[in-house]
């Protein structure tokens, strides 16, 4: 692991995902941007000290001297984003399996040179958009794969969050500064939370984006990235949508939900009640579909746990996208994980928008 | 009353929002635009032979006719769009005082024209955005007001429906059949459910429209008019919102949701669950408040006939609506009601965000 | 109308429930325990002097005396519950038509008394179950009778209220006093909402309650009467259940709930929210329905006013019992409507379940 | 851990909590109740050999001879309720720390050996009810014990299931089946469920049971074990409660709740969306809490691992027991977790109910 060290909320979360099935332990790693406070998180996570780490160099010459048996399956790449592209592009390089944090990078250009990279090198590579590791998220996908909602015609995605309603960079928060800082985030709420709404939309309903117009603001004075945006899509095909991402919207929490209609039915999912599922029909009949039941395609019972009724949350969620990185790196063909085809389409995204943006919010081709 | 007779759903609705209070009473009409089935529908409700009109210009001669004591107080109109201002123009030209369906009329020089002849007779002239008529829709606007937000950041008001996911028009639906000539109804979803959509933001947050956008769409193969939209908003003083309408979304039955997200808080509120609203607060607290609650303001609670927990519902917001009218009659000078300044600013509405549409989605100064 | 003054909350429900639908008028009344506050609230209420009578007993003597044209078609008796025999006996007798509220009256033998000259008079009389007047709730009944339950395996009928959590009548509350009163009540929670709840689980399953055991308690300081209760049911064939009752649950507003779950399906159905009907069946399908939905069985439809989406509340189901029981008036042969053998078994509930209390919550048999 | 072998759901959820956190894992076992399978079970989970034992006979006798830095820190025992006494009292015996599954025993009689013998040997016991290690039931708790709803008056417990309700022993399920043996399970939906929600009753308010009643019944035929139950709660201080526990609820899957009324509150929490808790106040506000909030206090903080809004589910509350047990191995002296007593208390809890059951549902002195 590189990043995620004391204090970093998203680490721990990667950690307690790999724990949580017993199929991988973290065993090395390189938790911080100084020396000091990466051996100091590795002691407090009990690491051997010959694989603490003071830097992800130090720890890249280390690893890769290994043999076979006992390098590293894979790295898993917690950092800020603008320090993706130098390490990741570095263990790829050296051959190793890589799990990176969304977004993948910070510009289109690093993104293909990365996705070239990967390719050349062979090895496995995830970015953990684990929005789309839920169950009912899966089975989304699967319904509509499936066809039971013809014609996609209208997708929202919102993506509400009130934390940076005030100006918590300026009150010292450690990761508000980060993620307020454009040259260390590349974007706001953009890069944040809008590329997970991207991805979700496209795993869930397989549509292509042809093009997009972004409005970004930032409302909270004094930040530098945007806070809030509208984006909306047109999709290859004829359906159109739209993604409503904020982080100042007060008393939301992490506010994402994924509404897909179609020309025979209605898919309705909320991540801060994942396990349910809500799906109306032509025929005017509403289900309440809940996660592990009867109904239950392939694609959600393989990323259950637990019976219907013993609630699966964000960490099992998490945990669903290193079972597909697992199984994709022990060699099983259809794995389903987020890939860097999702991770480059993602800065795209980012691009795309920001783009927009600058033109009075115009519509800007995807690719 | 001229319209709603046999088998109109709003022409029953304002009848019984008439009736509930005991306030008022239809005691003549003409119904429908064949004298028979007008004639037809005032035997039906019991109207007496003397009142019963075989048509709108009949019911004009005679009622004018009346001294002041026998003179109706008030005309109902709930014809097709097209015909309001003609109709409209003509009741209140003889000094009626006038409670007309929304959109009140198809053409901004209509809307104005009506106005000013509503300024010079001096009546009273309602438009039925019936939605705010309801307490807690009330209740938001007394909390926004009150300054409890703060300012204003954000808005979304959301307005789906399904019913005219297929070709109703095609298959013989009355009404579906009006509403679908551009002619008859002016627009499609836009004059149908965004002008509701667009009065309660207005109404609720106080705020002024500086310039729209809006994209729409006709999702339904062979529909004239449009039956998907997003309006974008951009209003005075810096807040931005949206408006998502559809009338295609299979399963949403009538879906006008309302948010407001202020520096300082939020509201929620939902028509399908009218009598309770969320109130987020900067403090981290979310409370949900009830209609008839002790801490309701007195606007809400003027409006409200039932102690909580015993639900009210679209008629008795309707019948709000007629409270403020009627009470506007009586001379009462702060009576709430929508006024043909909402009904004006209603059908520009309508018209800008067609324009806007016309010229591929851009930016339109409102006024 | 006799009661149902100034400030009495029935009362004025009752009204509304009787205009909305323009089926009736209230023309005449006795509206109060004293003949002046009769009076004024007859002219508050707008009713003609002639018909505006001091006492009940004025109204029965010349209210009879008219011909069979202008005769009342039928009275509505809202007054506390230890004056109902009294005045609904005088009324009957004279061949009055009579809806009256719930309770019936405070004695089974008065209840039998009363039926029994019902009988001989043939007059049609109803008791006011409001609840049993949800369209929601007689789908419930439908889709039991329909046999998609399958055998009825338990019942749980919830009735938790909060607005006498302190002791109001202690503090002055007029409503609260009489309905605190034992002399005037007969019982507390017991008759007041209770038998809602009993009423309600028999009209949707059908079933017959052959015994009952009563746990009751008077929970505030000072108060007299029953405030909170639990009542056991066993019932003829073999299913069992419960009602939870209470007015000390601080929060609860208007909480009447009600569960079935039979062999093959559950269905339950919340009075704060009536428009929704959630029904599980043994395939693991969950479905939610919506009043007005095209699942709705004719029962159902006839009950509703509005399309699916409109929310119809409390008054409106209230105005279905008028419609049956004008429909009964009228000679309809099945119209639906609580009857007075509901009223008679409500008071029977209220016997078994105070004797039961007073054996230490022992089991009565019901018949 | 001895039991929770191949196929068994409790086995793996334990697994799943202990790897959650990374304090533990599980390095020695006796799976299954035959040595073949124990050892496949152990082979599936990647243990080494030495410490993969046939029986937990083997295991008893090879893992008491090791020396303390060796030695297991706790045993984990997920075998059927019959067996728990014997394998829990030669562990304890053999001065091991214990987790057993809940119900402790299947005798009040062992229960009291057992509880004895832990004190004798001062070793940590814990008991898996884990229903208990969500925050917001802590969360409730401390509410509760800061006298913030004041008295307590009324008290529910519900847990609805509906996973028996066709008869799945007969049909070859392996859980129903020892679950629904009397000689193995002591008890059906009494010992499985009920005890679950006695321990969430006593954990949150703080009451102790002075008196019960149960009526119990076995729905489904064939079954010999209860499957459906009212269990009629006397509190000490005069609160009243009960527990409706049924398994052959269809469509039920985990309905588990909980609603607490006090004088100047209520709190409600329902397993199935355990973020959450409804807290009404009487002042007529309701607020919806939400795990993490601000205003959590210090138990709610500590056993949560995510900010609001990224749902935590059943796994994380059972990692919860886990982590007051460790820290209680680990010397922390204010641990909390469900301890011996509360096992104790829920065998004479199973008895009590029984026995009342076998006197017509009479009250039972509960001590």
């Amino acid at each position: 692991m590189v990043g995620g060290g004391q204090g970093a909320f998203i680490g721990a979360v990667h950690r307690m995902a790999i724990r949580l099935d017993g199929q991988a332990e973290v065993v090395a790693g390189a938790f911080a941007s100084t020396p000091e406070r990466s051996l100091d998180s590795a002691r407090e996570l009990g690491l051997s000290s010959d694989r603490s780490y003071s830097t992800w160099q130090e720890m890249l010459v280390a690893e890769r001297g290994l043999g076979p048996s006992e390098r590293l399956d894979a790295i898993v790449i917690v950092t800020p984003n603008h320090t993706h592209f130098e390490i990741a592009s570095a263990f790829v390089d050296a051959g190793f399996n890589v799990l990176c944090d969304k977004p993948l990078v910070t510009r289109v250009e690093d993104a293909l040179t990365l996705s070239a990279l990967v390719a050349r090198r062979g090895v496995r590579f995830a970015v953990s958009y684990n929005y789309s590791g839920y169950p009912m998220v899966r089975e989304m996908r699967s319904i509509i794969a499936d066809g039971q909602l013809g014609t996609i015609r209208k997708v929202i995605a919102e993506y509400h969050q009130g934390w940076l309603s005030t100006d918590l960079a300026a009150a010292g928060d450690k990761q508000a500064s980060w993620r307020g800082d454009p040259a260390l985030a590349g974007a706001g709420a953009l890069g944040d939370i809008a590329t997970h709404a991207e991805q979700l939309v496209v795993f869930t309903t397989g549509l292509t984006i042809e093009s997009l117009a972004a409005d970004l603001r930032s409302v909270v004075p004094g930040r530098q990235v945007d806070d809030d945006a509208l984006i909306r899509l047109r999709f290859i095909g004829g359906a159109t949508g739209y993604l409503s991402v904020s982080q100042v919207c007060v008393g939301e929490e992490n506010g994402l939900t994924l509404r897909v209609f179609g020309e025979h039915g209605t898919l309705v999912w909320a991540q801060e009640h994942p396990n349910q599922l809500r799906h109306a029909r032509g025929d005017g009949s509403v289900m309440i579909r809940s996660r592990g039941d009867s109904a239950s395609g392939p694609a959600a019972r393989s990323a259950t746990r637990l019976p219907p009724g013993h609630p699966e949350g964000f960490i099992e969620a998490f945990a669903n996208i290193y079972q597909g990185f697992f199984a994709a790196i022990r060699g099983q063909p259809d794995a389903v994980f987020p890939s860097i085809a999702d991770g480059v389409r993602g800065v795209r995204f980012v691009e795309r928008a920001l783009t927009s943006a600058r033109h009075d919010g115009g519509w800007m081709s995807f690719e």
